[in-house]
Formats: structure tokens, C-alpha cells, sequence
């Protein structure tokens, strides 16, 4: 283990988080007649001391620049803690949030871009606090280590490795092979979709610029921090539920599809399996909700723009709210639940499964059904048209064991804080799979995460952020075997 | 395919079936006086129509012989489908229970061992009609279908097919190879263990012959029926407590280790890794539900009593209960689920996963995170001392897959029925798994199965065949493809 790497690289990226504080203090002068000072204040706080700690970890240069697969997972899940970590300190310098673990909760939860919040009172937070908490679902959503790779200072060409642990989905495409270049383009349509969702957004009358940038942000990053606690329903608008509907299901789209349709290559974009899937689940669970949800409606349309809207804020992970889902029967929640579990597609902001290993799930469960019919002839395994590498094959089934062994863990330290199984369950459900919201106690209007106790809120921050970075780089930070060889 | 062949081995088994009601016809005799005869009735009535559709199937000798995966895999689940049928009548004839979809689900939870129960006066009920449905449990337990072919005369060397369909868990053992004198000296184990446990409990003052058999049963099935609602806990006693418990957990181990026993090849068995898994996972829930109980017990020894048996029944899939663990907290419900999907052990009577599938997709998780650290050199993945045959281990996730799709599309269907989400996902979990009684609606004591509505019931009663029959052999009757192709 080359250790000085690892504690270069993480000063670099604090720095980095350093940086990323500008927007939200500029939003502070803003709103400094409104608000007073003591936003500002905790933001500079937090900034001095993430410079402080980046000196102070990356002014000796490492002595050795190699980095391994080993290297670039450890800091990957490390970062992200320690990143959640100061990320956390405004909500407790501003007063906010005075407990250190409900502001660690509350900046993994933006990172991850999970969305579930502890804050009970949202209104009352101060404008350039929460447009710090939203602004972290635009970091967390393209990975601010990739952002970090792709605007800092060349560390060394084996920087893939902290990218592949942070790009989710179980293929990692041949187009990040030039990492840096790619990374740019990236992030460039990252950005400009969530300029366009911006303007489209301030354009209704019933968001101001400010609320329509962290609506943005949540959109984009797949998170779903909102800034009033009824969540989006607080507007009341079609348009709204529509604009912001469509853009979650955009953002759950593989990038990789939109940097082929920027080279112009739409065949491949039209012929992609995993778009199949992913659309056919959403069309498929729509379906679903508003056979059992028909008889509770007056209105068709009405009911159709709640359902879309909760499921496409569902399956992308993001977890908005325009309808208090809570109340609607338990088989829409099972079909809620389900998709919480599929999540988004790979190479998206969102979290979950992924489209693609839900699609290789299925295909694999039909596979075997062929082939014990024909016991004696092995059948290849195809998925996006190709036969599928049997590492790949192998690999996405062992994170499957990795992550139902994960989730009952998980269920299992949270379920002694509660006796609702329902809420247990969604709470990891959600956090996991970095929804935001869940069901029962910690359902999506009017109740959220504030009242578990401090070992599950821990738990679930652990969850988010290994739900984010797919389990492994976290997975490893509590292997023995990480640490022990030299 | 070859239907001839399915249509007459399918009548064969019927043929059987009509043989097995003998010994409850006797107890029909043996209780005239108390009972009178319209139990014995029905069961001639049902043996009657058992002969004739037999005769029919049977008649005309097949055309060909040859038995391939193919067919034996649909003569397994086409086979058990109609044993539960016909099986039921008794019930219906009897006016145990006049409807025809209760008395499938009933009899299918019988030859499933599972012992989910709709009967809502099991005390009322005649003794021949009880151990009818009992003794479903021990003719379930080591698969009539194997009963066939060890007692019938050849049909064929293919018959290993139907035998694979039906013996559980992922590694067909070598052992197996010469089917008909395995499988007779394994029934001679499993009888002789079923006639111990007979007069042991038949020596308790508390229980007389008749519930000794029933209990026996029950508990070398790993079923679960019992002859009264309380189930065991209406005996109150320590020593049948400890006998059961006990009793369970051995026809939870694989029937192969009692094989090399009595060949007097101790040492394999004592290296048995799934067995150390089994029993790991035994004490450990043991241990986690006594930490969270104890401050609701006094006494320390009467808590282990309870709880011991508890983990002893669900994760043997047995289903008898001595104590309403529907009032312990959440969490010890959260470990009861896991183990109800951990199972027992592959090759016993019982159902889930099996401790060998739960083995290796823990150790394929703890071994990706090594692959990652390493991820130029290819890990062997090790199991029972050995490098696992690629195939098996594809095959053992594939079977995940399906297991979780199956599940969550029961979980749905079930949520139709009910508001709660803990009797939902329980109702699956205890059938799909051959356990018997859930949690909520259709907990342990003083409620069943009986509430549901008929979709729900039909749904449950494939669940807990596909669960015995480890999912494919039912799948496959679904498959277009199995009936298409001449």
C-alpha cells in the first residue's frame, strides 16, 4: 500500500472541497440582508480548515506516484467519508444541525445523492446553507473525484482506478479509457442539462431562481434535497411535475449515450439494451400503480402526473415528492419498493442495482430455466447483443450477494431502533439505493430521519455512501487485509 | 418430448398415492368409534379416484422410454401440482374444508413440508383426516418421486432426472449416481430416524401416540403440521421442547453425512464446511435474540428453551412453534426472516436456500472484495475444500436470481390482499421457504392463511411448491418452449 499517494491525493481533493464552497458564499452576500452574517461565517470556517487540513496532507509531495487498483479504492471510499465529514461542518458551525453525526447524515446523504434529511424545520435554514446542501448533490452526482481528475494537475495515469470505483454500473465502457478528455465532455453535457433544467425551471412562475437552482441540482445529481418540507408538492404545478419529471428520467440515463449522441452516433443509442429496460420497468410500473390507484382518482390526467412523477423520482433514485405516496395502498409501495431497488441505469447520476444488472438478473434466471432443458449444451450468455465476459457475468452476481448481505445487516441494526418493519426495511431501501425518502416513520411527507437514533443514522450514512461508490470501495476500508500488507 | 413417458409415470405416482392413503385408512378404523366413518369415506372415495385416473395414464405402456432432462423435470412439477390436487380431496370430501382451493393449498403445504395452515378448528378435525395431513409431511420430506423409483420396478436409468428435479441444494453428489440403492438405504435412515423420535416423544406423558406420529411427522419433514392451534406450545414441556428442537435440527442436515456415517466415514463429515455454516448460523441468531430478549425474561434457562426452539423450527423450515414470537421485537423478527431464507442444509428435508448457497454467496462477496485489491490476478473460489466447478457456481446465482424475482413478484401479488406490509412479505417468505407461519396476519398463534383471499392462496401454494422443488422443475411448466418443440 502506497500510503503517501494516498494521503497526497485526499489533501488535494479537501482542497478541491475547499473550493467548492465559492458558490455558497456568494450566495450568503446575497442574501446577507435576510439572513445575516452567520451563514458566511460557517462557511469560512469550513473552508479555512479543509485548506488547513489540504496543506497540511499534501504539501510533501509523494515519494513513490504509483497507484493500484488497492490505492485508488482506498481512497476513494476514504474521501468520501472524510469529504462528507467537512462537507457537514456549515450545518453545525450555522447552528443548524448542532449534532456532528446529523450533519455527517445530512452531507452523505447530499453527496450520495441519496436526498434523506434529519433537518425538521427547512424553512427556517438560511439561503446559502441550503444551497450548500443541494450543491452537493451537483458534486456528488458526477463523482468529485472524476471532477477532481479532470481539472486538477496530472497525478499519474493510473488515476482510472479511483474513476472506475466511482462510475456506477457493473461495465466500464471502453470510452473512459482516456479518462481526462472524456471526463471534460461529461461533464460538459452535465452541466448544460442542468443549465437548460434551470432556466426551464425559473421560467414557471412559482420558483424564483434560487429555488429553481437547488431544484436543479437535486434533478441532476438524482438526490432530491428540496428546499421546503412538503418537497415539490409545495408548488402545486403541472408544468413543474412534468419539467422536473422528464429531467429525472433524463439524468437516470446512461452519460455515455449522450456522449455518443454528441459524436452523432444515434444507432447505437437506439439499439442500447439497457435504455430498453430501463424505459420498459418505468412503463411497466406506471402501469402497475394506476390499476390499484384508478378507484382512489376522480381525474385520469391527475393521476397519471402523480404516478409518473413518483416513479420516475423512484427509479432514478432521486426521491421527490409530489404526492404523499404514503397513503397510497401497500401493493403501489411493494411496486415503489421494487423499483427503489433497480434503481437507474448505469453510467447515470442515480444509484440502485442498475438497468443493466437487473437486465442481467433477469436474463440469467431465464437463462437457466433453458438451460436445465438442455443440460448437455452450454449456452452463451448475451447482454447489449454481445456474449457477455464470464468475469463480468461473475462479478455482477457476486455484488449481489455483496449487496442483499449488506442490506439484512443493515435492516437488522436499524430494525432494534424501531418495531415498523416497513420502516426499517425502506429507511436501508432508501438509503442504500440513495432514494431519499422511505415508508412508514420515515415516509416522504411530513416525517423524516430526525428520529432514529445516532447508531442508525450512522448505519444509513455507511449505507449512502456505499450505495453511491457500489459497495466495494467501502467494503474494503473494513478488510484487515487492506491494511496489514505493507 | 416425450409424453408418453410423462403421461405414464405421472400414473404411476398417482398409483402410489393411492397406496400411501392406506395407513390412514387404518387410522380411520382404529378411531371409528370416536370419529365415525366419513373420514374413512373419504379416503376411499380419494384412493378410488386416484385408481381410475392411474389406470387410465398407465394403461397403454409408453411408446418410448427415454427420459431426459427435459421430461423429468416436468414430471416433477406437473407431478406434485397433481398430488396437492388429488392429495386435498380427503378435506373437501370430508368437509374439512369444503373449498377445493383451501384444500390444495393445504395439502400442497403438506407435500411441501411447508405447513402453512388454513384450517381454522384444527381440534375439531377427525384423527384419520389429521394424519392424512401429517403424514403428507413425511412423504414430502424425502420426495415421493424418489419413493417411486426406489420402490417401483425400473423405468428407466434415466430416472436420475426426476431425482436431480427434487433433492435439494446446488451440488448433486456423486453418491447419488446409483440412485435406487441410495435412495433405499436413505429411507431406511429417515425412517428409523422418524421411529426414535416416535416413541421419544411417545415416552413424554404429555403426548399419545397419535400426536407423537403427527409431531414426528412433522418434524422429519421439517413441515410443521400440528393437531392442535397452539401447536407445541400446548404441551408446555420441557422435555418435548428439547427433543424437537433438537430433532429438527438433525433432519435439517444433510441426509448424505448420516450415509458416510453409517459407512463409518467420520472424518468427512466432521470436515463438512456446510455443516459448520449451519451450525455457525444456528448459534449466532441464537445468540443475537437472546441479547435482545433477555430484558423481557426472568428466567435465563426458560429464554434459551424458547429460543433455541424458535431458531431450531425456522431455519429447518419446520414451522412448529412453542412460544408467540409475533410479540418479540422487531428485530429478533428481522433474524427469524434471514434465517427463514437461509434454510437448512442441502440434501435434508428442508427448504430455503440451503446453508451451502448462503456459504458461497458470502464467501463469492468477501471474495470480490479481494478480487478487486487484486484485480490482475484471477482468485480460485474454494467450497467445501475444493475449487468450485464454474458451472455450479454460475448455476447457484442464477438460482438467486430467480429466487429474488419469484419472491418480489409473490410479495406483490400477496400486496393486493393486505395493508401489511410484514404479513406480505412473511406470507412469501414462510411459503416460498417451506416454513409454514409468518409474521403479522399470519403469525405463529391464533391466526393463518385462512384470511386470504383465493389469489393469494393459489400464489402461495406455487410458491411452496417452486420452493421445494428449488424453483426450475416449476418454472419450466410456465416455459412456452418447454411444450412447443415436438
Amino acid at each position: 500500500m502506497n500510503y503517501s499517494i494516498i494521503r497526497f491525493v485526499i489533501g488535494k481533493i479537501l482542497f478541491v472541497e475547499a473550493l467548492l464552497l465559492i458558490p455558497s458564499l456568494l450566495v450568503g452576500f446575497l442574501y446577507i440582508g435576510e439572513d445575516g452574517s452567520e451563514p458566511i461565517f460557517a462557511l469560512l470556517k469550513t473552508a479555512g480548515l479543509l485548506l488547513v487540513f489540504s496543506l497540511a496532507l499534501s504539501v510533501r509531495k509523494p515519494s513513490r506516484t504509483n497507484l493500484y487498483a488497492r490505492e485508488g479504492l482506498v481512497i476513494a471510499g476514504l474521501s468520501w467519508f472524510l469529504l462528507s465529514f467537512f462537507g457537514g461542518l456549515p450545518f453545525v458551525f450555522n447552528g443548524t444541525l448542532p449534532s456532528l453525526i446529523d450533519a455527517f447524515f445530512e452531507t452523505a446523504s447530499g453527496f450520495s445523492t441519496t436526498g434523506s434529511s434529519v433537518i425538521t424545520d427547512i424553512e427556517g435554514v438560511e439561503h446559502a446553507i441550503l444551497f450548500w446542501r443541494s450543491f452537493t448533490h451537483l458534486i456528488g452526482g458526477m463523482g468529485i473525484l472524476v471532477f477532481t481528475l479532470a481539472v486538477l494537475p496530472k497525478t499519474g495515469s493510473e488515476s482510472v482506478h479511483i474513476m472506475k470505483a466511482e462510475v456506477p454500473g457493473p461495465i466500464f465502457g471502453k470510452l473512459l479509457s482516456r479518462v481526462r478528455g472524456t471526463a471534460r465532455i461529461l461533464y460538459v453535457i452535465y452541466f448544460a442539462m442542468t443549465g437548460v433544467l434551470i432556466v426551464l425551471l425559473a421560467l414557471s412562475k412559482k420558483m424564483d431562481l434560487f429555488d429553481a437552482c437547488c431544484h436543479a441540482f437535486g434533478a441532476a445529481g438524482t438526490g432530491g434535497f428540496g428546499v421546503k418540507s412538503d418537497s415539490v408538492l409545495f408548488y402545486d404545478s403541472a408544468y413543474i411535475d412534468i419539467v422536473l419529471g422528464v429531467a429525472m428520467i433524463l439524468f437516470g440515463v446512461n452519460f455515455n449515450l449522450y456522449f455518443l449522441m454528441v459524436y452523432r452516433k444515434f444507432k447505437p443509442v437506439l439499439k442500447n439494451e439497457e435504455l430498453r429496460w430501463y424505459l420498459g420497468i418505468i412503463t411497466g410500473a406506471i402501469a402497475v400503480i394506476c390499476i390499484f390507484l384508478w378507484p382512489r382518482y376522480d381525474s385520469f390526467p391527475r393521476m397519471l402526473r402523480d404516478v409518473f412523477f413518483a416513479v420516475s423520482s423512484i427509479i432514478t433514485t432521486t426521491g421527490f415528492t409530489t404526492e404523499d405516496f404514503g397513503k397510497w395502498p401497500l401493493i403501489t409501495h411493494v411496486v415503489l419498493l421494487i423499483l427503489m431497488f433497480c434503481g437507474a441505469m448505469a453510467g447515470s447520476t442515480g444509484g440502485g442495482l442498475k438497468s443493466s444488472r437487473v437486465a442481467i438478473y433477469v436474463k440469467s434466471a431465464i437463462q437457466e430455466v433453458r438451460q436445465s432443458l438442455s443440460p448437455n449444451r452450454r449456452l452463451p450468455f448475451r447482454f447489449e447483443g454481445k456474449t457477455l465476459d464470464a468475469g463480468i457475468h461473475r462479478s455482477v452476481f457476486h455484488f449481489l450477494a455483496a449487496y442483499c448481505l449488506i442490506f439484512f445487516v443493515c435492516v437488522l441494526i436499524v430494525s432494534a431502533d424501531t418495531e415498523d418493519f416497513m420502516t426499517s426495511f425502506s429507511a436501508v431501501a432508501a438509503t442504500f439505493n440513495n432514494i431519499g425518502p422511505g415508508l412508514g416513520e420515515v415516509g416522504p411527507v411530513e416525517t423524516n430521519y430526525f428520529g432514529l437514533n445516532n447508531v442508525s443514522k450512522i448505519t444509513l450514512s455507511v449505507a449512502m455512501i456505499a450505495g453511491r461508490l457500489e459497495i466495494f470501495p467501502v467494503l474494503i476500508l473494513f478488510a484487515p487485509k487492506t491494511w496489514h500488507k505493507a
